[in-house]
């Protein structure tokens, strides 16, 4: 399924009361495999403040990030216990009194959150196998065994696995209405990602070219569509495997115009393809190791490659000639550090946001491949997500 | 000895006529071992075009990129036979009728020259050992058993090891008469390299720091002293040796803040440092390796780690996590990119030669330690130049 399908937005939503079941959460209180610390748990919201929304949630993805902060193992940790997720929409429910930009209705998704570094400061010299997300802070009194949402603590407590959220009008961000709820779930991290590292790093015009690897992750397949809505050539490298050419053409289905296996990447053939389509300035990996090395090795003088993920769990090697005389430039993304560095200037959030919706609507960009699963089966959506290859995003729906 | 204090320009010059001594060169024929291939020949100079300007060369440098590209080993090459360096002072001899900035008497350093790549194209993919250098064409007349400069050729014709040369107006930048001339000849390249990593990659102020290993090469001396005029600190990092308080002594006296080995860089202890001076935001990476990588853990979050060197022939090293989670940039610098990129705004070039001589006129620049050897005995220069763990560098004087 390429296009969120799922549910749409009720026409008679505005007026829909709020749900009466009991709100709940996916809540851990300790690192681990997720299978075994999540637990679904009843929430008790307290009485909205004045500058708060109350959020009905309607769908969050499970991202390899979320696993990750799970486990304990991310740059980024929340304080325990936390509500599992850092990605989703929701449906406003309920709004403060000095509440001025939202209402009842309104779908939202969570626009940044306060990040805590993992006190395990080496975190941040291992390979690193995870996308981007947005990480969030939680309550830290991890004795209780409910967990209770004080207003004081509502912008701590983040996560999107629950039924209901409260937040700060500031930390909520729009979205049109007429999208896709599953385009929606899953537009904040990923497109977003894709978004900046086609549009930060270098300025492509038409016709000239962009590289990646890891090309059908969430992230590859949203380049392949952004970077064709803007007329950027995509040359996209993705791992030998027995369906291969299914993949193939589902990337080139997505408007992918060029995709090779790691393994042709060191091939002379390669010449070849650059008789029909400029040499990239921009290369994005995901994958690190020798696939970094070898586009590096296809890059335009003064290019730029953007690293945001570590699949490979091999550092990014660069040839000291490659810096010195080819002026290559080898920056990092990551998507929480952007939002988190543009707290102060939210129109640029909302710009890419409403960008992004626009070419949802146009049929430019797509939900990736997805699974819903109820929230209360959540086991299962778990497991899926940890299985190798996987090639469907496994969305809760609340 | 740290200040050049070798020949100073005589207050006389201006009306001294031209040498006598016929015009000779170090040109080499085919690329090989410098001692092998070098041969001292005459030069026949013809008559002087109008916007031309014969230079009696003073004194030249032997840089290690000089003797890559004699081996045939470096990035550019020069069409054979070429005339050896790529560095050096002279003094302005005759100008052409055109010629309206020079006069007889003039001290100027070559600016910039003409590029050709290595067509060996796989040399962008070592590990490179050698620093910036400004290599130059030759006379593509491989026959010629002299070498003769037609005014035609002769702006492709400006290796720097010859008694005589004849440059075009635009390709000569003037020095002040006040500096030492083995300052003056080695100002160019080095310190010039220095500079503009100091300048072009981070805005450091005064009391910030920069790290940097290769300390006690040329760059990593200038450096020291741009940095020091700068207020900015130097965290230094040198290879442990025999005579290693020797080699501290010195660079302290040059004005390091703090020089430690490639072993203390690994060590725990290093976080005392970081109580006495904030961690650097800008790190220069003249030896890849492991070496690098320590220097990027060091750095502060959105630092810059700028390469300029490849000693260790090792690549450039970075975990995927310094570049997404600390937002670590990788860069290159090469200081023949810099001026061919700058060929149109000789301003940026002048109004750095003009910085760094007040820099020297205020004792804060001095030129490194020297050996000046007779053009005549260039086999001595040469095969003092290629040892290693070489403390001085070899000026030939003409």
């Amino acid at each position: 399924m390429r296009l969120g399908a799922g549910l749409l937005r009720g026409a008679g939503s505005l007026f829909r009361p709020p749900a009466p079941a009991r709100p709940r959460a996916l809540v851990y209180e300790r690192h681990g495999e997720p299978a075994d610390v999540l637990q679904l748990k009843d929430l008790e919201l307290g009485e909205l403040g004045g500058s708060e929304v109350h959020v009905k949630m309607l769908a969050a993805p499970i991202n390899p990030s979320d696993i990750n902060m799970i486990q304990g193992t991310y740059a980024l940790l929340s304080d325990l216990p936390a509500v599992g997720g850092n990605e989703g929409v929701g449906e406003v429910i309920e709004v403060g009194s000095h509440v001025t930009s939202l209402r009842p209705g309104d779908w939202v998704i969570p626009g940044d959150a306060g990040l805590e570094e993992n006190p395990s400061n080496q975190m941040l010299y291992q390979s690193y196998p995870c996308k981007s997300a947005v990480p969030k802070h939680s309550s830290s009194d991890g004795a209780e065994a409910e967990l209770y949402i004080s207003h004081e603590a509502a912008d701590r407590v983040d996560g999107t696995w629950r039924t209901d959220a409260v937040f700060t009008e500031e930390k909520l961000v729009k979205l049109p209405g007429d999208i896709p709820v599953l385009c929606a779930a899953t537009l904040s991290v990923n497109p977003c990602t894709a978004y900046r590292m086609l549009c930060d790093f270098e300025t492509l015009g038409p016709g000239e070219s962009v590289i990646q690897n890891a090309a059908n992750s969430g992230v590859g397949q949203a380049v392949i569509q952004i970077a064709g809505a803007m007329g950027i050539k995509t040359i996209n490298v993705i791992r030998d495997r027995p369906d291969l050419q299914k993949l193939v053409d589902r990337l080139t289905a997505l408007g992918a115009d060029y995709v090779i296996t790691e393994e042709m990447l060191r091939k002379p053939e390669m010449k070849e393809l650059f008789k029909k389509v400029p040499k990239p300035r921009l290369a994005l990996n995901c994958v690190g190791g020798k696939s970094a090395t070898e586009m590096l090795r296809l890059l335009q003088h003064k290019g730029t490659m953007v690293t945001y993920g570590g699949m490979a769990k091999q550092p990014v090697t660069a040839p000291v000639s490659a810096l010195i005389f080819k002026d290559l430039k080898l920056r990092g993304f990551w998507m929480t550090q952007w939002k988190k560095d543009q707290a102060h200037n939210k129109d640029r959030l909302t710009g890419m946001i409403q960008t992004l919706c626009d070419l949802i609507r146009k049929g430019q960009l797509s939900a990736p491949a997805c699974t819903e699963i109820p929230l209360k089966d959540y086991q299962i959506a778990i497991e899926a997500s940890m299985k190798p290859f996987i090639s469907a995003k496994q969305i809760l729906v609340m």
